[in-house]
């Protein structure tokens, strides 16, 4: 089989951001098969990125979108669990991307840091992959995802 | 044996989202024996599912009902953290469906509320068994169940 | 060995729900044997149910009683997670009974609560065990254990 | 190798409870090796513990003592949830003694509370290893560890 | 293999944290290969810290940085939670080190508190390491890192 990665988003989200990690790794990753796969809401992307595990990929990224509520929080925290065990179970890369309805007051804002934030963690799974020792160069940088980067502080 | 999927619900709910699910997954699975189990309140929805599984159910749909009280939320927490772990450890399909009572002031809309996002998750799961990649297209939709679909941000 | 089941219990609860859950049991379960084990809190529930398990116990009751400090609070998700995951990974099955004490003001309504909630859970852990099928009739009927039954929304 | 018991506490607690609790296991248990071990803070417990089991003792007494910050009370969790974990995955007996900053104003205070906890929850660990079955005598006794008994409601 | 270790810090981070417990680690454990390894954040250190262990660290010390918003906080508690379940699952040496946004209001200090606490936890991974028997004289002191030391209550 080709090594192969997968996209794990939900139809929950109300952005496609499956569509820009797909195109992203796509270009990143160009010997890669990638995988993609969408299931219902957060909860379920644990799961599924376990069977793109036992498929045979050596990484997965997760696009979850969490609403608003108290619940909502909880259910970020579950499924954001169940990546995490499953890195720590298996070894493999696993990077969880998530955006909370609740980081922007307009749609349109919100629409493009979940963007952004597929984009660039798209991108942080290809190096993970690639050149994981070209990261040591960003350590500490205060970089952000779906916002401009923080900076270090020095 | 038959293939066989599972629908888990509990006594503690104060609607018969089983029952639903039940009939949903009869129709859109004719060749899927349908095990129909009831267990007193979510936290006994994971090791019901675990059963279900070692029993040799491809996937399972658990029907939850969360009171208002904060040990409540306590108690949606860790069922649906052990449902996701059951779905990490063993790689099959497993949806968490969930009514919180604080959805919603009046107890009829709780029930439309429950009926639809057990029939709508039922739907989800046979999805997810015969034609997965179709869910692809509804990706980043702003698909909802129980309520209207928020839709996607354009 | 004959069949077991096992009620585990407190130092810390303020009402002896064990001896309530064990004499239900030895009824309902006549030819079963029944360990009694008690523990100093709730934290300690999950290892000694893991115990009777490897003993041989196909089914637990727990039996554990909450402070009111926010502290309280996550020892019962801990415990309560630590028996969920005990469901998952042996397919046991495990009943977690718990009493809040600030569900009543008064101590004399918590014990009514308490005793009434361990023989509610002890009489639903013998149904699980000999008739698990006859628990469908019930679902979705807005059953308690430790109040009146809310009922089902009609 | 003789039979063995750890304590496990750490360098962040402001009060010396490994040592009392040391101390209470040497008496109650003369025929038992006491191992102690001291780790930076409450999330190093866990990963200790395990190692004080894979050395070859029976139980574990772990001492914890938490900050005041909101990010404290997850570390709670996180160090609890982890011991849980441990006895749920080995069968061992794993007592957490944790003590909260905010349980007293005055230190005086808390410094007695910390070494009653450890020492009765290090004589619980020596009952649960000697006379497991002592212990259903003090069922749902309201016992309490660092406080006065709260009693039984009768 | 040389005997290894692993410095596992993140890109979000503020404060190269890394660099300085790489360095500590050189000095300290002169004849271990010291990993050092990036990753995007805190999220993703749980995983890292697992392969570290796969390919034959001893120990591993991770630097998280933790936001300000109430998600941020659950993101914290996921990744201990994968810490710490790390450390119960192999018995290595995990230290998690963590830094809070919201621990101090000036950056500068942020940077004071970042860089003491990489430094002190950097030492207490390698007195683990090689005089583990030695942490037991600090056992209660109220030792702290990146604050001065709480110090014992006399």
């Amino acid at each position: 089989m080709d090594k192969c990665i997968a996209v794990i988003d939900t139809m929950f989200s109300r952005v496609d951001m499956g569509a820009v990690a797909y195109e992203t790794l796509r270009e990143e990753l160009p010997d890669y098969k990638v995988e993609r796969v969408t299931v219902p809401g957060a909860k379920d992307l644990p799961g599924a990125a376990r069977r793109a595990i036992d498929y045979g990929c050596e990484g997965v990224i997760t696009l979850g979108w969490i609403g608003k509520r108290e619940a909502d929080k909880i259910t970020y925290l579950v499924s954001s669990m169940g990546l995490v065990m499953l890195g720590v179970l298996t070894g493999k890369i696993v990077i969880d991307v998530t955006v909370h309805e609740d980081e922007a007051d307009n749609p349109k804002d919100l629409r493009e840091i979940a963007l952004d934030r597929a984009r660039d963690h798209a991108r942080n799974l290809a190096y993970m992959i690639k050149r994981p020792h070209d990261l040591v160069k960003r350590a500490g940088k205060g970089v952000r995802q779906g916002y401009p980067d923080a900076g270090p502080i020095i």
